[in-house]
């Protein structure tokens, strides 16, 4: 149970933190939406605040009254049991509500929450429900990092900005995790009195055979073998869908990777670098950390191998599993379905929408990112994307 | 031929135009392309300013240096001499330059240009060019207003701005203007010497036969009774294309056109406004037009009827020619293709690429609208779009 | 008026040529769909057939009945007023009817069409409306040929068929023929009792210019010299439209052209060829017609200007029109849209749909092809499709 | 092992049986491909041909020559190392070569293979290859049978043909299986001597718990209150990218279910028939499955559960597991994705890349179907679609 008071702050500076992503932003780039997949970041800023709004402050809190009657259409995102949903595609063609309407929107909210908080007394589903708001807020902060990176990222003039984050980092040397064949406990102990996601509930065993992981990520150095070696124009490398992806895309390197003189560069928000050969290679598809590992002779581990070497490293020695394994700079693919573990169970109502309908053509990373924010992680998290999707902090470990 | 003096004051009132058109905007409705048809006001700023650095200060104002390497790329449009064009619906996408950038680039390049302006000695052919840029230029600003109507007229929350036009003004009582059998010249006459586009030369004979056009364009209300009597439902009336139009896009008025509890409202720049039934109807396609004139029994004019009526109308009495035949508040669809007239040449080079390689599947439409700057429309003008096409002031005007 | 005896015969003789035509296809030949454009030739047989049954027999011959209740909705093309059409894309999904079950209609057709025609009072419209069918047939005619070439001409085997046309003839030399500038009489003239369509009705004047049309068609060795130059690479040579089409479709010769070791082939009915210098260039698009002769420093001239050289051809010696002209081996790509002649009006009911709903966005074609039956084209005859269309046998005439 | 004489035999009636299947077809019927995922039936007999000339004959057989040289870009389907492939979709446009063409080649294929089979000395992976052609060959009749039907059920002459399968049988009484909490074997028991594709290889452990599996398959009269109670208006039941399917295609029931007059009808071989409320629903999504479930409350089981509780039932009383559990009427969707088996291996060369490189966004489907041929499945047998298919005889099984 969380003290009201600790509440109240984390409440805060979960929501500053936010605004912190977008500092450096111009009133330009919070607008556009390059693909469907990316949002507008004043989008993002709309709709955390409309969680608030919608699920805490209108039922709960006397007398509140919502800040703009039409926003919930605006902003809402993909609840159905709320209203009709704005199209996704769509969100790039809103120039209004303006940048400073959003974040007078944040202000009202915020003024509100920090009242409702410190005064209301919280049942637990209230606390549970303030809990997820908070991490559905990091989610989206995850995403405001990406999508602006996607945005800058495709503008020709490639321009850089300041961003909290540390993109490309070389790694330390890390050292090979084995699980020994047997049975494992795998999700969320519901013991544990912390958050965690709907999906990670119905903790459960599965048998397991004896894998190794590696202790260090792919590197964009071995990723430049795989390029060089011809990769790309070798369908033996590929998953059929994979390959059909490579040919009407015409994919020939990582997402933000450009060749100058024969040189490869890529885009960061200090601008164009070169690419860094010692740092975790980045922004790959599924399907390219398949074919990488094909090619490898190896292959991607399961959602399971990951979550059992996790809490392994763990029992050795816990500060130590992060250095160890260097977690925490790339989501990592692994070859895992997403799918609800046994006695998964939607919850009613809206929120219960979260996790559930979307187990379906999509697959695990395991781990988190540079851009995940600080406390958002855990070794039971299960992170979701289709094969296809790059602009995440997304790379590769292989079973050695 | 202009006098030096006038050519600079011409130039700088022209520029400030395109300006005041986006006084009222917020910064974030000069970003977004909703549609490929529309372009954001920010590129609309750019593109014209280009125009003037690529085409004068370039080539002609020595030590100039252009404002910034990459805009060339920005803010080309499908001139494809000069460089490789940006996919038109890829502009939308473009967050930077921002629209400070812009306005700077604006003003860098005035201060240039009316330094060069105001000194150096203009060759007939350097004031052709520069002619050609303020017709150019206020060709762009009736698009600004029109797509700033769009995506404003898009957005969910439909914002009011200030905008220097009268969209929807009743008619005076006109008076039809009938053209007797025979031939007559079409084109704008070379001897004068007033500027013209490339289109419009080629002044050359055509017979006609006897024609009445009506003295006023078809008005809200005649169309209310078009919608009313199942017009969008009954395929005897439109072209094929047209029906496929109309079912394909779910069709059923007017753009910008929504029924409020059968009422109908339109979206104008003063927000949503009860339809005014005795305005010209406005924003129909070609379809539409033709489809209501079927629905009448009768038929859309030529442009060689326009424009001999046109002129009738004028010798009869010059002053009254606008007023008798309401011309000026929508653009008239007519029912000719846009064709080179009998010896069209193409002119050489980027400018050469005007008007010529738009002549395949486009209407002529004549007159000029609300949103058309002044001065910038005369008898012989042409204007063209596909017939699908509605966010102009477009209206009806049939043949009795 | 046509006796009623030859009627009979001239129905039998037009209906029989559709079976020539097909004389040596495979069954599998009649069934399939490559391309929306081309109908399956069975099709082609049974919708010919039911525009008998539709408009002559079930209306007129007492105690006719329908051959099969279903055929009516299969065989029905765009006319909206007879019953909901199919989609044209769907035709080639339908292996039943059977081809011969499909010839069974045609014959329990024909045999009441024989009877009817022996035995009936004719009406003058029950006159026209067969004359109008036979027109009708003769145009699937071409179709079925055009079609079948598609088909084969698309297969990997490129199969050698019989086919009674003769496709790649070289010319005859011809002669240039002039027009002087003046008015000129254009349209079908209805004192001539002879069959026309509704859109060569309206019989009117135009003013020309002095003009000159080449007596010959573009040769393949002519336009072989347009694709070495590099014409398909540059974009100078070609309407905005059609460098789109160019572009989006990996143009780079016309269509059955295939290149063999550098050196140029085509596929025709004897299976695949060298292409023949000599013979008129074949399955051109109006933008490559366009192209061709911007590059050629000329244009393509108007149908006005055609059907004005067509007469004054006629009127020095009607016999050698066709010599002197080289017609009738490849439609003639105009500049011309396809528009009403003034005074044109739609007839009523469903054969009143037959040409006035595709004024859009169509281009006209003069003159005739190898591949036109006998007796059906005239010097006032507008064949119109859409500029990027080039399965038909279409060919350039330039303007010197 | 397989005796020779056997295997040939085995060769024969396996081959002759693709032949039974199309015995009432016309010949159009062969021809054509109303959708991507339906190959023409001629397609899929020139198919299995063609790999037998391919992987047997060319490569094994002396003097062997090919039947027809371009036969192999013709009839190849995915596997990229044999050659350039034939796009799926362009299948039904090719009307050679033609169905008594496909016919001779099967004809001298088989000579060729009857004399080979009797003559040769098999090598013991010549025997593996061709167990793996019979078994390919067995695929592909149950795909001509469900190819056949699309064909024919959606050709609005709706016709019946004879085909030697039951396709709605009601069930027998079924009893529940229940599987107790533990550790099971999963996968094909390397030490059996018969047939199994390489998916099923690499017999592992899983861990599964306390599951119940239905006894009968859903049945249409159960599927109807689903139906009837707005299943498929209600967003609740769905999956996110079922929701989006059932929307953008419309879908309002099972495929080949047509509603008249308040009924409801489905095509089946002999015809439009009324649907058998008692018979197990048929032609279903696993997005429908999966809704369907939901809306019971209950789940789909996934593969693991699935052949855990056949190894179980065949244990108590290994007659009876088909009668049991009715199996083998519908192919079962699971909720499992299909991925590979702990130390799953792709084979080398074109046959290795049979299986592997699908495992991606397909779910796997256990038991068998009416069209499965007798003796084509077992316990540990994986099939495997996209979750949108439905031609296949798809059904449902509930865990209880």
């Amino acid at each position: 149970m969380i003290a009201e008071q600790t509440l109240t702050e984390q409440y805060l500076r979960v929501r500053a933190h936010s605004e912190t992503i977008c500092q450096d932003l111009e009133t330009e780039d919070y607008v556009v939406q390059p693909i469907v997949d990316v949002s507008p970041p004043k989008w993002h800023l709309g709709h955390t605040t409309w969680f608030w709004e919608t699920f805490i402050l209108l039922p709960n809190a006397p007398g509140y009254h919502a800040f703009h009657e039409d926003f919930s259409y605006v902003f809402n995102s993909y609840y159905e049991t709320v209203g009709k949903r704005v199209l996704r595609a769509d969100r790039g063609n809103l120039s209004r509500p303006t940048v400073a309407g959003v974040y007078a929107y944040r202000a009202y909210v915020d003024e509100h929450m920090n009242r409702f908080l410190t005064t209301a007394d919280l049942s637990p589903d209230l606390y549970a429900l303030i809990e997820l708001g908070l991490n559905h807020e990091q989610q989206h902060q995850e995403l405001l990092i990406t999508d602006i990176k996607y945005i800058l990222g495709h503008n020709p003039l490639l321009p850089a900005i300041k961003m909290p984050i540390l993109e490309h980092q070389p790694q330390l040397p890390g050292s090979p995790i084995s699980i020994r064949e047997g049975i494992y406990q795998i999700g969320f102990s519901s013991s544990a009195k912390s958050f965690c996601f709907d999906n990670e509930l119905g903790r459960h065993k599965v048998y397991l055979n004896d894998t190794t992981l590696a202790g260090n990520l792919v590197t964009n150095g071995d990723y430049l073998a795989f390029i060089k070696s011809g990769g790309y124009q070798n369908f033996r490398h590929w998953l059929s869908d994979g390959w059909a992806w490579v040919n009407a895309n015409g994919i020939q390197a990582p997402l933000y990777w450009y060749q100058v003189d024969g040189e490869w560069w890529n885009y960061t928000f200090n601008g164009l670098q070169p690419v860094d050969i010692a740092a975790p290679v980045c922004h790959v598809s599924q399907y390219e950390a398949d074919a990488y590992a094909r090619w490898r002779g190896t292959r991607l581990p399961t959602e399971f191998e990951w979550e059992a070497a996790a809490v392994e490293a763990a029992a050795v020695d816990v500060a130590a599993v992060a250095g160890q394994l260097n977690w925490g700079s790339r989501w990592e693919w692994t070859n895992s379905a997403y799918l609800p573990y046994p006695g998964f169970n939607t919850a009613e109502g809206a929120v219960g929408e979260y996790n559930g309908k979307f187990m379906s053509a999509q697959t695990v990373l395991r781990g988190a990112s540079v851009a995940t924010p600080e406390g958002h992680s855990r070794p039971t998290y299960r992170n979701f994307f289709q094969p296809d999707k790059r602009w995440q902090y997304t790379g590769i470990r292989l079973v050695e």
